[in-house]
């Protein structure tokens, strides 16, 4: 390979919404996903991992926001021209997964994955391009019963990764209640499902804007602070102003009369909201029996979930306690996850409808929320010992101490910088977090000895002693012990610090 | 959104050369990741996670096998229409990492990292487009110390994943005595750097194919049985002759004077070569000295490595037991793995040379090895209890159950399948693995008791007994027992299982 020239070199950059993640905060992803698991496990989930290429016709475009400008996926063209995408989530794949085995599948089939996903949307703080859900599905079971089982799966979840109760709740709806509201409306039929879209857009968005702006998106669009127009659903005032009244009895303490009169009134003859109500109650029961009461499992009206491919009960995942933001302003933490019922996904490839119903959350926006709340620590690893090297020309030596320590299953290293510093040896130690330095001049090995620097009592000493000189004559934390006890005297130190 | 037309369905198909992972190999997978992770852990290395996207440049051109047809990765545009790439490897991103953080990290920096590549080659049986390298990497050590480690981590890897001392072997050899061979051959010089290349191709191809294609491989060139021409280094018969006679002592029993003589004879003034044969001898003392002898770390002079920007010692960790082919001749598994040190790459960014090695393993081939010497096999997970639904309108009951058996850390499922065939509900406890059913039909629900039938207990009595008769008056494996004692009657079940 002939050199680069100066001029050729190329940049050391990340892409643009993507990022490297480093060990502390890998260990406590990794820490959360364990624990995610073994919930989902407990819940007979089985794992299944599909490549993170699909070709892009059988994935679709089920985006929640592709109506923005750059949204969508990564896409590239294979060597025979078809063109391919990276998977935005895990749901899409799994259709394509069962629709391909269907005829061999157990049936129900329950899978969890989780992975990185991603997506080409403009990236912003937290907003990355490439992120990790944690899904879990079950395909093939038309009972609310499975959804009711989300909810719990989803609870569960959100405590065992040391979320209080109280501090959560898993909000539920029903697209059906919402499709009967918009039927009862005068927006039913195919011809109007693009405006429907556009109003479950709008309701999608209480969470974000106050109730004035959600009234702009229902009419003729809003505009935001860029200058930016989002086009409205179009509806006329009066058919606003029913779901204005919808929407604010849905969002706030809900009257005990409250489902009554949806029934009655809101609803109409929506024979497809009412099936939703009746769903929704036999969720309710459902949880109930089970003991999560309304603290943790939420029937509520207004949640819609962006995605537009769900058909019944939906979910979302919502932290409830207060964080101050960047200002020091209170703000909640919001959406952590969510899923629902999608009894079409299957039928697109195979004409045949199979229901199914899932629950996702996202492993990023958990962890930060974690970190919030101080839970996100995973057990600090403890650093390796080091094996400091003070004659060059011994490495061997040095190195059959570490084999020695690592062969006990003691974590350890033997220092491979440039070892003519010895203070730059201690140094390093000290950054990787080390319990303990080996060391072995000339007088130790002349007298079989080695000497060991308990650098985690070392530095509670050095808080304690001031003086250089009372330092220098004290050596604190520091033994020298027999070659041959190198691995027991080792295992004293780390005994003493728990590791 | 409109309904998409019958004959507008895409195929529930997995784009060429990828594919989905089951329950059963995903377990095992993640038991041996689980292992490996330990080794490198113990070894004192930290994990890192980088995107699976880096900008083209950034990844630079060091596929081993770049003279293939559509050899190569996968690429995209962004939207500002600078190209990005899938990662091909995780070194490239490591060293774009390292050049970008290079200030701040502490050195020597190791690191650990897995995770899925991509190569846009052409598949074949056991070939993918897409799969999992588990790499160690050590950046900012120039000492063979740290190649001598990378050899020791290889061997305890492979150990640690049940392969017996004996069954694998790490070749070790350095790029500079190649090169010194190449350089006393007259092939020295920038200019004559593609023709190097080249040769080590050819070299490299030792294990594929007979010494006669080999040297043809360093001749003109070679065409195989598809018809399709490789184009080799296009040395002279004299050369040609040189490297072969170099090639045949080196692939043979190294005789006791082998390294003297390469040092007398064919490496001739080469300094190059000579320092190469200098590291190599202090590898071996290195590991000599920590126990590992030549049945686990052997120095082999025809070891290559495909990939160009290896500069010094490169090792290979070869499977050398015999397993049998589809075709029942007995074969070796090969290389499950490899590494070297590149000390160029961080200086493509920088312009300065930092010295780094490291070692990877192919998680896939690792896997398919260990499945042959059947050692790949995760404890198999045991299935969920499944609660079946007798009464469908006392489903609440039932999920009632499910999640108390779940509160004791029980893995348990309602059958969410039509409950109406109740032999359908065995059949997937059945299929499931399911240690135990639970069954509450109205009599035992009467009596407030539940049955518990042991499918484990069932198959073997079912094996004992042939007549349909007897069985149907034994029931065998099956109790009924108060509903309250549930938890503790279903734990005594899976006790009895080793659950």
């Amino acid at each position: 390979m002939a050199k680069p020239k100066k001029d050729a070199r190329p940049a050391a950059r990340l892409p643009k919404g993507l990022r490297d993640i480093e060990a502390a905060e890998l260990r406590a992803q990794a820490a959360m996903i364990e624990k995610i698991r073994a919930v989902y496990e407990r819940y007979g989930f089985e794992p299944l991992e599909t490549p993170a290429l699909e070709y892009t016709d059988a994935l679709g475009k089920f985006l929640p926001d592709q109506d923005r400008p750059n949204a969508g996926v990564f896409s590239l063209q294979d060597e025979d021209e078809q063109w391919m995408s990276l998977r935005y989530d895990l749901t899409a794949p799994l259709a394509r997964y069962v629709a391909q085995n269907f005829q061999t599948l157990t049936k129900p089939f329950r899978r969890y994955a989780f992975g990185p996903v991603w997506r080409n949307e403009k990236p912003g703080p937290g907003r990355f391009r490439q992120f990790i859900q944690f899904d879990a599905d079950t395909v093939g079971a038309d009972s609310v019963a499975a959804d009711a089982e989300m909810c719990m799966l989803a609870a569960d979840t959100l405590e065992a990764l040391g979320i209080k109760r109280g501090d959560y709740v898993i909000r539920v709806n029903n697209r059906k209640v919402l499709d009967g509201v918009m039927e009862a409306a005068g927006l039913g039929g195919p011809e109007q499902a693009s405006t429907r879209l556009s109003v479950l857009r709008a309701i999608d968005k209480l969470d974000k804007f106050p109730l004035e702006e959600v009234r702009l998106l229902l009419g003729k669009g809003r505009m935001d602070e860029s200058g930016d127009f989002t086009k409205g659903a179009g509806l006329d005032a009066a058919t606003i102003d029913k779901f204005m009244a919808f929407i604010e009895a849905a969002t706030g303490q809900l009257g005990e009369t409250f489902f009554a009169d949806l029934e009655k009134t809101t609803l109409g003859e929506s024979e497809t909201g009412k099936e939703g109500l009746r769903e929704l109650a036999e969720i309710q029961a459902l949880v109930s029996a089970s003991g999560y009461d309304a603290d943790r499992i939420k029937i509520d009206p207004s949640v819609v979930r962006g995605l537009e491919y769900y058909t019944g009960p939906v979910f979302e995942a919502e932290l409830t306690f207060e964080i101050t933001d960047d200002d020091g302003r209170p703000m909640r933490f919001g959406s952590v996850g969510g899923g629902g019922r999608y009894d079409d996904l299957v039928a697109r490839f195979t004409g045949q409808k199979v229901p199914a119903t899932g629950f996702s959350v996202g492993i990023s926006r958990l962890q930060a929320a974690l970190a919030a709340l101080n839970k996100d620590a995973a057990a600090p690893a403890d650093g390796p010992v080091i094996v400091t090297v003070m004659e060059k020309e011994r490495l061997a030596d040095y190195q059959k101490m570490v084999q020695a320590l690592r062969s006990a299953n003691i974590r350890a290293e033997l220092y491979l910088g440039n070892p003519k510093k010895f203070g730059k040896q201690l140094e390093y130690a000290d950054k990787r977090g080390s319990p303990c330095v080996v060391i072995q001049g000339s007088d130790e090995r002349d007298a079989g000895e080695v000497t060991l620097k308990d650098l985690i009592e070392g530095a509670k000493a050095a808080e304690a002693i001031k003086d250089h000189e009372e330092w220098k004559e004290a050596r604190p934390a520091q033994v020298s012990v027999k070659q041959k006890d190198l691995v027991d005297e080792v295992k004293k130190i780390l005994a003493r610090h728990g590791g």
